[in-house]
């Protein structure tokens, strides 16, 4: 098994896909942003009134979707079909998730975007309410499925940050 | 207390910082990426040979500390005056700890700054090694310290993953 | 009728276009920018001569069609084929109309990518001209035709400003 | 009088504002965007209860201000201390107003990324409603009011599109 | 014989390339950048040890690729399907080469995009170096060979500075 | 002597400049394009009537200089004050020279800012005149002049292509 990020010199090279098909691929991630109970509950109560947090945080993620091989060097820019950002509650752990769902049709998958997305939508919460709360902690950003491509469908269990 | 980020209509909005002084100021991140411990490996012995991942990361995280304002969108636009990034290894865990110092002279902080260069690092630590290793999962980014400006010094000690 | 780029949480999202055929789609958009007699002048004069107002403004309004994507947070990036941008002199309004025609094979219209080298080539043309008049007025951007892609063809008379 | 945007060769340049000392400086612009009474109402509707439109613009302009610099050739990129965008209704017209006031301390004026806010704002309110109203036209995007640096005080009317 | 980036009215634009079919292409270019001997031996000696200034030239040079289509007005935003960068060294000159290999899919040629990595990996260079030699020069940055589309094959032997 | 541009652990860092003083500073760089003298005799003609290529590079190597930070790792993001771009004629040698004067009022010099603004105008020029001539090439990218900073007052020749 091989990194294939390296030419032969072993620099960093952008991997050649040329030769692959165009398929219809989709990517799935998941990450979450924990604070404290007064934080978690501004954001529902703005949400549910006015100043509303994840309203910027969805915004950004989607951007950000986009500006994806603009961050990650080695990442091919690719044409995004579309990208959507949902977002999940959990009270009692005073914690959000982040979920981000990106399709191309391609020659390259989409983990990087989703990921990219959930990681910016964190981070734009965090600055939304940092002057409350400068200790938030973004928790377990991962790959939760993966459709199209060569490598065959990947799925996988989310991993909530209080599980062991 | 409440929110900065919002006018009077509930909108968001970037925050006028125009009256404070412009003052040194630092802050300090950290996050995590966990990984198989063969990828683990790989990383470790391409550092030491070539293909080497963290030189990468090294680099994409400098790079996006300079871009944190065009993701986070109620960001300001600052002059960073030095951006350093460090790596931390746990064998045990196999685990790569990433830490980003970000300085500037000016009239607000750069948490978001650091926070955002720690994020990008592990994604394209992620992006690098995906192919060996798809369930990788970046952890605890988080916000060490912080100096300068009105609000005071902050600090805290750094939370590894597998605490708690 | 339904606003598409909602989910079904009523949040904003990037619309799927992956079903969607590659077609030939075109967008023209025009806009206007009025301004002092003088000031109407001193462009037709610096464009015969020297200093030309707008030779900047088509420079910019084409790099702007290719930023499109990034402006508008829930626009699609895509490849375009073709820009061009042309001025229609109406001395009497001393005034400067815009015109925009892109192109592109793909799923998705270029509408936006039109409207958006408009009003950026107008944008440029107050920059240039703001020193000796900070009081022109930037009127009356709008579609005036699309072709290509399932809603079919749209054509519009282009709207004077001074039209009713 | 002259266009100072030009070297003695005739041709473009960045202006030079090095001597200028540091002020606060204040831009204040404005624009509208005229639709069918339908698209008005479901843009109304969707912000009392669910799929805000202008929550997307108004995260857009903001954005956009900062972004100026990369999108109009001449201007120089500097840091903004706040921006802030505002919307106006005028039902009977079904008429959306947009008003941007962004701040600098600096050596040189935010008109520009004040009208850029707007521009970028209006074409935002285009791009989601576009689907069920593509004959929406965005008029009259003008300076209201600047202040701060050499060239003192602006200040006007707002002009409506349907005076005159 | 004509330039084809102008209109009718003699102002550029960005060539339409809608009815050119996708091919295979690919483009090599290279360029040199020449400097004091002690510079060589400073950089060669890091890239054996610690402090690999060409680490950072290749991942700038990958990313400038990419980032083509936004520097150069008339060029064609596309998507690369690969990008690899290449040292030579040549001791006696004290002089590093540089070699980008761009490929793509589509309906344009990657001349720019190899052009363009090129320079920026020789800028790169110069940036990490200046501290200690202010005079490097970078020279001869020439397209070596260009394969796909209708133009056919271009291919010319590499000029090496001190030839001629 | 030793690179500035690593940490102690070998790795690039963006150098610390917060204790250096704001210094007014400027640099000026040049650099060669070479062509037939066929292309040379269309863009000189050109200039004179209609189809102005350095028209086109002239705004590109400005919007360049702006950009500078974003396409070179370790150079910080700077406010700009002024960019010029001058062009020299050598018909002899059917070259164009480009020169650019970039200044700031800040804590780091502007060498890369000018060196990249002349880098994107010749890449500019190749770009719009390569359909007639795809073996031009770029020469002597180098430093002239470095005013301001405690490195002090740096100025040499100018090292035209065809000298030795």
């Amino acid at each position: 098994m091989e990194f294939t990020h390296f030419n032969e010199d072993g620099k960093a090279r952008m991997v050649n896909v040329g030769e692959k098909p165009d398929t219809e691929r989709q990517a799935v991630a998941r990450g979450y942003i924990s604070m404290k109970p007064e934080t978690y509950k501004m954001i529902l109560e703005g949400r549910a009134k006015k100043g509303d947090v994840l309203a910027v945080a969805q915004v950004a993620g989607i951007m950000a979707a986009k500006e994806t091989s603009r961050l990650i060097p080695m990442c091919h820019n690719i044409f995004l079909t579309g990208v959507d950002i949902k977002f999940e509650f959990f009270e009692e752990q005073s914690t959000i998730g982040v979920e981000a769902i990106v399709r191309t049709v391609g020659k390259t998958g989409v983990e990087m975007e989703a990921l990219t997305a959930v990681s910016v939508a964190c981070l734009t919460i965090y600055d939304m309410c940092k002057a409350v709360d400068r200790g938030m902690v973004i928790k377990n950003i991962h790959l939760i499925e993966k459709s199209g491509g060569k490598s065959g469908h990947f799925t996988r269990e989310e991993i909530l940050p209080w599980q062991k």
